[in-house]
Parts: structure tokens; sequence; C-alpha cells
């Protein structure tokens, strides 16, 4: 292949970073109400930075609720494959507010690590990807495949407009693979395929005692306090010893891994110490009998995210709250069903409730697990592009995270999902002081530029 | 006595409830930092109104905290007792401030009901007895007793430079009994004297897992959750079933209530039913095998008021906190020690906490309970003054609340102290909509005139 867009990107690096820079400045949290207007103009930016770049047919389309940016470029020819490039410009809400070293959208490089809000997930990783395309253009005036990409703004969100929009434009975007960089590798020299995602059913409990808020010592001991019931329940959802959940049915359809899978997991570098290592706990935990690598993959999990209501503030003031609430999500692992798992969910967490309170469960975000056939071509490539780019073959890997869409492309399009991300364990995704590396940024524009170089072949080949 | 008092009062309730209303609106929250210019504004206009009555010696006298506010007037004579008033200017915080249907600090009259923070707890009821105290010097020119009052500004947050104070002003404070205007009646035809308090053990837990927030789909099953570890150790300190408390030792120095109190508890109308109706929860419940009244008054608690950490805002995120708290209170009987009860607690949490996470255990409150000897002759006023000014002789109940002074008044200066209160149940103090019956404003202002009248020749009888 031609060496130019390589070239090219690593003489540009700085002035892709400066236009990265102003996107990661658009405050856009998809969850928040009031951040609509920041959402309609990350959107924008990014389709004037698409057409910038010499994509066709640039446009930001409405769905029900935040737009998504679609562009093309199709000049490869009806005989060059077409791959169907999907990210998303929408990011986390940046609570604790006060862990933050530097404020979180204003884009900061300390220690050759860039800081803020929407740096690896998903803005980092979606303008490396513009940044390849237009080395590549600029440089050759071409693409050696055609290309269409869709950018969302609801994937922080669980997606909800995404399947059916897809569903609609399944006629445009009619591809032979679809590329997604949202996702990480090991360490900056320890690249990774993903080959699958764990699903996710994402709860709240609301546990209404009283009418109103009490006083304590006005009623403490006659009437039950709503987060002393909470408590008891959620404590009844997972074992303390073995950490397994406790809901009935929960792991009814999940699928031990195959000998291939176990093969894959035994390779992985991901054990207790190293975990350790990344998060700073004390010590590691997790379900009993399981590998770290099995827990974080292919092992069904439940976390408690928060639980508001009542005096949360500095101090101490007793009262007993009308309300409390939890937030609860379960990662889910195939064949687990998200709506099926909601239902159980619901249902234990009523049976334990006592008739002192009124127990509310709602569904929040239900999302699909997702598998890829290893045996793709274009995975393949991908494989061979990461190593073309890192100097280092991948290991394949089921992520911990949740991408909907990734089963919902493949069984939208009937293709494959190639996921190829660029993130560290240690990137704060969701967290305070979110980052991406400088180095894996070079990187990961070289590697998605030997995966457009690499595509045509494997895909012949395949 | 003479009528010339009570008719004032009755004439001139509104120009006394406007005075309160400028009260009300200094948005005294001692427990809030940022409310230091509000709690000197507050004092400083309690101090300007007690120099208008006619009381001596006013002063806005500092202490290692909020300042306090004194004055008296000794023109009754060596021969006639003095009484030491004590009530407090601060207020509990507002939130949640969506569920206040008038703003919190905008004194609002609706149904003959005077809705704002402190309506009841505590500066309508200090007002109230203001009220009196001028009612008599305008009219009769002088007061049959001496009097002290001394209105303090951290009584919500336990009061911690109280009772150094009152050491240090012992000789200052010399008195016969004292009177505290703080707590509630049960409805507004049933009059009530508290004879004892509550003590109360203030904790907070914090958890800290990993050293960051994680996202639960880069870490969630391979590091422990401090939300899910904190609801464990939570469960384990009250049954779920018996709704006791499981912290060994918690009862052991549980005193039962004589035969008196048990004649006193069985005259108290508190009952599940009349709890149901007030509080608006499904059920009522509490420690097993005893009333109501019981539960209430001499039997020890466990209260969670809030759980911070990890997010709560709406919507839904993913994050594994690193730290997860929960502030968790208890009320305590005679003869439970505060200071003892927080060594238990923190024991028990450490004794459940795993080796995955590192637990905190502060200490946010210690205060002590009380009990007032029922045959002192100012008790025996209080009761007669309550029958002139309601019509109906009161019952005697322990407060469920906690007055940590009550006892450290009883202990350095000697004297008994009298709780007449004007509050009622679902006066929502410490809630959204904190209120006072208006009905209830003028039968405290004429039952604090007939104590003024009465305790002379009580004291001389006992």
């Amino acid at each position: 292949m031609s060496q130019q867009p390589l070239t090219h990107c690593r003489t540009h690096r700085e002035h892709y970073l400066q236009a990265l820079f102003d996107f990661l400045r658009i405050p856009s949290i998809s969850t928040l109400p009031e951040a609509a207007p920041d959402m309609q103009r990350a959107a924008e930016w990014l389709a004037e930075a698409m057409t910038r770049i010499g994509l066709d047919q640039v446009a930001v389309m409405p769905t029900a609720g935040h737009p998504l940016v679609y562009g093309q470029w199709l000049g490869a020819g009806p005989q060059a494959p077409t791959l169907l490039f999907y990210g998303h410009y929408d990011v986390q809400p940046v609570d604790p507010l006060d862990e933050w070293l530097s404020p979180p959208f204003e884009p900061t490089v300390r220690n050759n690590q860039l800081f803020c809000r929407g740096a690896t997930d998903d803005k980092g990783q979606v303008y490396l990807v513009l940044a390849a395309i237009d080395s590549y253009l600029r440089t050759e005036g071409r693409l050696p495949i055609n290309l269409k990409v869709i950018i969302e703004g609801e994937e922080e969100i669980s997606s909800p407009n995404l399947a059916p929009w897809v569903e609609e434009h399944r006629a445009m975007l009619a591809c032979d693979a679809v590329l997604i960089c949202d996702s990480g590798i090991l360490a900056e020299d320890v690249p990774l395929i993903n080959h699958g995602t764990r699903g996710l059913t994402y709860m709240e409990i609301e546990v209404q005692g009283p009418a109103t808020d009490l006083h304590s010592g006005g009623f403490g001991g006659v009437v039950d306090n709503p987060f002393n019931v909470l408590v008891r329940i959620l404590a009844q959802l997972q074992d303390g010893e073995t950490r397994r959940v406790l809901i009935p049915g929960f792991y009814d359809q999940v699928a031990p891994p195959d000998a291939l899978e176990e093969r894959l997991l035994a390779q992985v570098p991901v054990s207790d110490p190293v975990v350790q290592g990344l998060t700073g706990a004390p010590a590691v935990a997790g379900e009993a009998g399981y590998t770290a690598a099995e827990r974080l993959t292919v092992r069904p999990t439940l976390d408690i995210h928060g639980m508001p209501g009542g005096f949360t503030g500095e101090g101490k003031k007793t009262v007993i709250p009308a309300r409390a609430s939890a937030k609860v999500s379960m990662r889910l692992v195939p064949n687990q069903d998200p709506a099926e798992i909601a239902t159980l969910f619901e249902r234990t967490v009523k049976s334990l409730a006592p008739s002192t309170v009124k127990v509310t469960v709602r569904t929040l975000g239900l999302a699909r697990w997702s598998l890829v056939d290893l045996n793709e071509p274009a995975i393949q490539a991908a494989a061979r592009a990461y190593e073309a780019g890192f100097g280092t073959p991948p290991l394949f890997m089921r992520g911990g995270g949740t991408l909907p869409i990734v089963a919902d492309f493949q069984d939208i399009l009937g293709r494959p999902v190639v996921m190829m991300g660029f993130g560290l364990p240690g990137d704060n995704a969701h967290a305070p002081n979110e980052k991406m590396s400088l180095t894996l940024f070079q990187r990961g524009m070289e590697t998605v530029i030997h995966y457009f170089a690499l595509l045509p072949e494997m895909m012949q080949a395949g």
C-alpha cells in the first residue's frame, strides 16, 4: 500500500487534534434534557467536518430523539467492498464534578494523555476515523473501499431510535461489513478485537413509605423507613459470599463458553492482580468460581449505581424520607433476554417488599448482547490491520460493555460487525477524568488506514 | 390574675405574626456553611426584638460556632421565682425543594396554618413566648417572675457549643426552672407535656472501593461495587421481620418503663391507626411486641436518612462509584450511652465489611436522652397553665425527638426543665411544608402567659 496516507496522518496529528478539541468542547450529554441545543450543535459540527473531509450527501438527520449524522463516499466502484462506519457523538454526564482535575469539557493534555469527557467514548475514536479518511482522500484522492458513515447521538442512552432508523434505511445502509470504533484494547501495545458485547437491563426501584418526609424524632420507630426497606431488598439480590445474583431464573439462559471461547479466554491477560492494579481497589471480587476474564466477559453482573432520596448534603438531617430509590443494572450474556431479566427483577423485588411500603419498579433501558463470527473476512482484516498498526497481532476477547447496535446491525443488515477500539481500561470512560492516549490516537488513525487498505483483498479472499 | 395580658395578645395577634414573618424570612440553616451571614442576621434580628419588648442586657454572644442571643428581665424581685427560657433560631435544610407548595422562607398562611421553614421548629414557638412577655410588660408594666432568655443557633446541629457556654455562664443563668418551647402536642385540643426526650447517635458510613469511578461495562463483575457492599452491611443492622436493631449490645442498657411510665403510656392516644392516618404510610411498622406509643418514646430506633454517592440524576448511568455513603442515626432511650452506641455501631459495621473495600465510620453527632421528674412544682404549674390555656389538662408523654440541652440544663443548672410545646405531629418539622397552626400560636401565647402567672404560687406551694 501507499505510505502517503500514513505519513499524512503523522505530520498532521496536531491539526487533527485541534479539530477534535473543538468537537470535545461541545457538552453533548444525551441524557440531560437541557443539553438538547448542545446535541444539535455537536451534530452540526460533525456534518461540517464530514463535508470538509470530502464525504458526500452529508446530512443531519432527525430522529424521534437526538439527530444522527450521515455521509458517504462511494467512489471505489461496485467491485470494491462497502464498509459502514458507526460511532456516536453523545457523551456521559460529568458528575461528580469535583473529582475532575481539569474542566470536563476543556480538552487538556497531560503526560501524553488527552483529558476530556468524550475523549475515548466516543468523540476521540470517531474523529480518528475521520482523520484516517481525510489522510487517505487528501493524499490518494480516493479510498480503496466504499464508505458509509453514521454517527448517532443516543448511544449513552441505549440508542432507542437507532434500530428503527437503520431498519427504515436498510437499502441506503447496504454494506459488506460494519466498523465500530467504540471499545478498548488492553494496553498501548496489547491490541484487542472485541468479538462480542454484554447486554444490559437497567432498572429503577422506588420505595414509597409515608406520604411526606417525616422527622425521625416524631416518627422514628412507628413507620418503616423507605431506605431501611430498600437496603434489605437490594441486599437480597446478590449473595454476599459468592457474589452470585439471587434473582430466581437469572442464570437459566446463560450459555457456557464453547471450546474456542475457552481457548481465547485463557489467552486474555486479564487477571485479579491486573484488575487490582488498574482499579486501585483494596482487593478484587466477583462471582465465585470464575476468573477475572470470565467474570468480565462471559458472566452476567448486578450493579447498584446510585440511591437517590433523603438527605445527601453535608452535615446531618434526621429525616425519614417519603421515598428512597435505587438505580440498578445487570450486564447480560448469551442467551439471557434483557426483557425477561427485567421481568424477573421486578417480580423478585416486589416479592421482597413488605406491605408497609409501595414499591414501583421501572425499566430504564434494555440492550441485547452480541456475538461476532471470528471467521468473517472483515474480522480477519481487522486483525491484520492491528498487526500492521501496532506491530503485534490482536487478542480476541468479548467486551464487558454494551453496544446494543452490534446485535441490531448484524440482525438488520445481515453483515458482521467489526469492533476495533483504541481506548484503554484506565481511560475513565463514564467517570471523572476521562482520557485518551495520544499514542493510541496516532496508532488508531494508522490502524484504520491499514484496515481500509487491507479490506478489499481480504474480502476477495474470503 | 389580670386578664389584660391575655386580651393584649389576642388583639395584637396580627402584629405579632407580622414580626414573626420577618424572623421566618431569614434562612438561618445552621448546618450549611454558606448560611453563616444569615445566622448572624437572625441573631441580630432577635436581639433587636428582645430589646424592643423590654428585656435588659440583650446581647448577641459569640460561641465557637453560631452566636446565641441573651436577654433578661429581673424586676420581679428576689422573692419571685426565676425562669430561664430557652429556644433556638436555627432551622433545618429545606430539600427536597420541589415538594414545597410555597417557597420555604416565604411565610404563607393557608387554611389557618402558617407555612414556612421554622414555623414550628422553633422560630414560631420562640416568638410566641416573646409575644407573651411583650403582652405582659405592655399591659402590667412588669412580669410576675424574673426571666432569663437564651436563644441559640445550633440546635439543629446538636448544640455543640451550648453546654460549654451554659457551664461557663452558670452563675448568670441561675434559675428555679428552665422552660423550653420546642416540642408538640397531640392535637389542637390535646395538650401534652414531654417529660423526657430520646438521645441520638448520628453516624456516617463511607465505603471506598476502586480508586476512581469505573464504567460497569469495563469493570462490572471484577471489583466489588461499594453500593452493593453498603446495602449488605446496612441490611444486617436491622432485622427485617422484627425491626429489632441487630448491633450486638444495642439493647443492653435499655431500661424498661416503670409502673408510672406504663400508666402514662396507656393514656397516650398514639396508636398504629393514628400513626397511619398522620403519615399516610401504606401500613405502619416498628419493633415487634411494642405499641406505637412505646416505639415512639421508650424504645430506640435506627434510621437511614440518605445514601450519597454514585449517579442520582435523571436517566441512567452505568457507573461503579468509587465511594458510597450512608447517613444513619439511632434514637436512644434511658440508659443507653450515645458514645457507647457509636462505638458498637462502628465495631459492627467494620465487622461486616469485606476486605474488598475500605470502610470509614464517622460520628456526626451524639446527644443524650433526658427524663424530667413529674413531681416538680414547675412541671405541675405547666400542667395548670395548659389547662387554663386549652380548657383541658395535658397528657404526659416522653418525646420521641432529641433535645440534648434538656439533660445539659438539668445537669449543669440542677433545675428541672419544663417542655411546653405547641407544635402538632403533622407540622412537618424537618420536612417540606413545615407549618404551625395559628390556633396554637394563639393558645401558646395564652398558655405561656398563664404559666408566668401560675409559677410563683406553685413554686411557693412546692
